[in-house]
Order: C-alpha cells, then sequence, then structure tokens
C-alpha cells in the first residue's frame, strides 16, 4: 500500500497514537488502513467412497490436485463461498455438511474453512480455472500432486475419520513443509 | 474506494474481464482491488458459574455489553487473536478450549469466530475501549443490554448446551434484530 484509497495521497507505514502496531496511515485524511486475513471456503465432495478433486489451470501451483477452495467474498456466507468456489471449479452441485477442518495460515494471513458435502449427481467439469477434474479413491489420492498443505492435512483428516467412522471438527496452525517453496498457498 | 492504493490513479468500479462482479479496478496500473469479508474473534471466558462480560466505553453499543472480540490482525492465529482481545478488553488471562461459534453475518461482511474459554485468574479489569468488566452468572446476564447480535445468540447457545452438559459447535447466520438499527456491528 502506497496511496489513500479514499483521497490518494501518500500514506505511511506508522503506529497510530493508542495503537501498537503499524499501520498504513493517511495525515491528509485521518484515515487508518487496516489489513485483516482472509478467508478461504471450500469443502470435499463425496460421492460414495470417493472425492472430487481439482486440478489447478492456474499460479499457484499450476498443474497440482486441490479440493475446490477460494476466497469468500463480500456479502457471502462461508457456505455460499465454498458452494460457489465447487461451481465455478468444477461445474458441481453439492449439499455441504459441517465444517470439517478450520486451519490458521498466519505466515500468509488466510484461514481455511473447509465442509463436508455430497456431490448431488455426476454431471460436473472442469472449470475455467481447472485443467481437470476426477473422483478418487482414497488409495489413488495422488498426495505428491496435492497443492496446498491445508488441502492435504484436510484429506489425511478425512480418511482417518471415516476409518475411525466419527468426523470431527479439526483445527490448527498450518506450516510451511519441510523445503516447500515460500509463495502463497494461493 | 476510490482511489488505487498501489499508484495513486482513480479507480473505477466494474465487472473485470473473467469476473462475475463489480471490483475496483485501476487502469492505470491494472491492480484489481478485492474487498473480503473480516472476521471477528473472540472467546466466552468462564469462571465457576460465571461468564465474563466487557461493557463497551466506545462505539458502536457504547455502554452495551458483550465478551471480548475483535478483528483478528494479519500474521495470527484465531487462537492468537481471541487471546489477545481477551487481554485487551478485560486484561484477563483465558486457557481455550475449542470453537464454539462460527457465526457469517454476510449484511456487514462478517465472520464470527468464538471459542469457549478458561479464565485464568481474577487479576482482570476494564481495558482501554470498556467502561467496567463483569462476572455474570447465566440469571444476571444483562439480555436486553447485550451488544450484538452474534453475542446474544452465542450466550443462549452456551446456556442451553451447559444446561445439557454437552457442547458442541453451533454454525450459522445472524441476520439483523427485528427493529434493531443498522449500524454495522463492529
Amino acid at each position: 500500500m502506497n496511496f489513500c484509497s479514499k483521497c490518494g495521497a501518500e500514506v505511511v507505514l506508522r503506529v497510530p497514537a493508542g495503537d501498537d502496531r503499524p499501520r498504513y496511515v493517511c495525515d491528509a485524511c485521518d484515515t487508518i488502513h487496516y489489513l485483516n486475513p482472509k478467508v478461504v471456503a471450500g469443502c470435499i465432495p463425496e460421492w460414495e467412497d470417493r472425492i472430487l478433486l481439482c486440478r489447478r489451470a492456474i499460479e499457484p501451483r499450476y498443474g497440482k490436485w486441490t479440493l475446490p477452495a477460494g476466497f469468500m467474498e463480500n456479502g457471502e456466507t462461508t457456505a455460499q463461498a465454498a458452494m460457489r468456489e465447487t461451481l465455478e471449479e468444477a461445474n458441481a452441485r453439492v449439499e455441504l455438511g459441517p465444517p470439517f477442518t478450520l486451519f490458521d495460515i498466519p505466515r500468509i494471513n488466510q484461514l481455511y474453512l473447509i465442509f463436508r458435502a455430497r456431490l448431488l449427481d455426476l454431471d460436473c467439469s472442469a472449470g475455467r480455472e481447472t485443467m481437470e477434474i476426477h473422483l478418487f479413491p482414497e488409495e489413488e489420492i495422488p498426495w505428491r500432486e496435492v497443492a496446498f498443505p491445508a488441502i492435504e492435512r484436510t484429506l489425511e483428516l478425512f480418511f482417518e475419520d471415516r476409518r475411525r467412522g466419527d468426523f470431527q471438527l479439526h483445527t490448527g496452525e498450518i506450516r510451511r513443509r519441510p523445503g516447500a517453496p515460500r509463495e502463497g498457498e494461493f
């Protein structure tokens, strides 16, 4: 951030009075610009014993596999965001279940919220940002080709819980994979 | 948003190519400015059968009672945000439990995440944005003076679950209270 989005003057980075961390401050119109984490909402679309994954046709992680998920928009709920992303990325309609993973990724200012979901029909196909879609049984998940650590961990926990026959909400922080590149998750 | 925060040129509101909703677009430097919901993180600090509430010394809802909660900052986890807000608003240290409510408020682009929590000691006091703090048993909760619908609903569900002896994650959308003013929740 270089300029005030309200008045167009240059901003400075400093700790405002009464605050305890640096903010972009506009001294022309006295606006303080706060930056906050973004929510990534998505789901685990199930069809019998298989899971729908999307192969990314965009960067980052072009060509890698992921669950349908993306940034929540203003004016929508987390459930609406998860269903919209599933429709956009896989032309797929789902019935959402409860939240399954809620992961913090403070390093990149993101919060992942992934719901369980039931795929309503097999009339789905790759969306504009997707190269291909596929329904994977557990033993065929391309683990080495999963795009993001939060998605990999979500899938691991999903299969663990399914084996145990007891699905729970899982929370926690996702740290960088050993040896992983530094690019953003999304 | 009137100006591009990157280059300072005027922005226009239009649907970018390949997108499906209006964005603030800068034609000078080709930046699209996305606006996303903010996360409000907080907790329900318990001490024996009582709950810590804070009476707000700031707008909106000056003088009303609320749980310690506030906007999550970049670089922190939801749990860290909830604990930081509790320290800032009530000088109180807590041990967090699991998430208890996860509420969408799409009307004001907010997502509430409230954890259960155990107050670690009684060495707490009103913070800078708080007029007073008080430990309320259920029968003394000032229901008509609770600041925000998401907090009111969280407290209702908390006492319901406590009576049943079974705490669960609750999710859903918070709509405006009948007859409530239109100001933002936070």
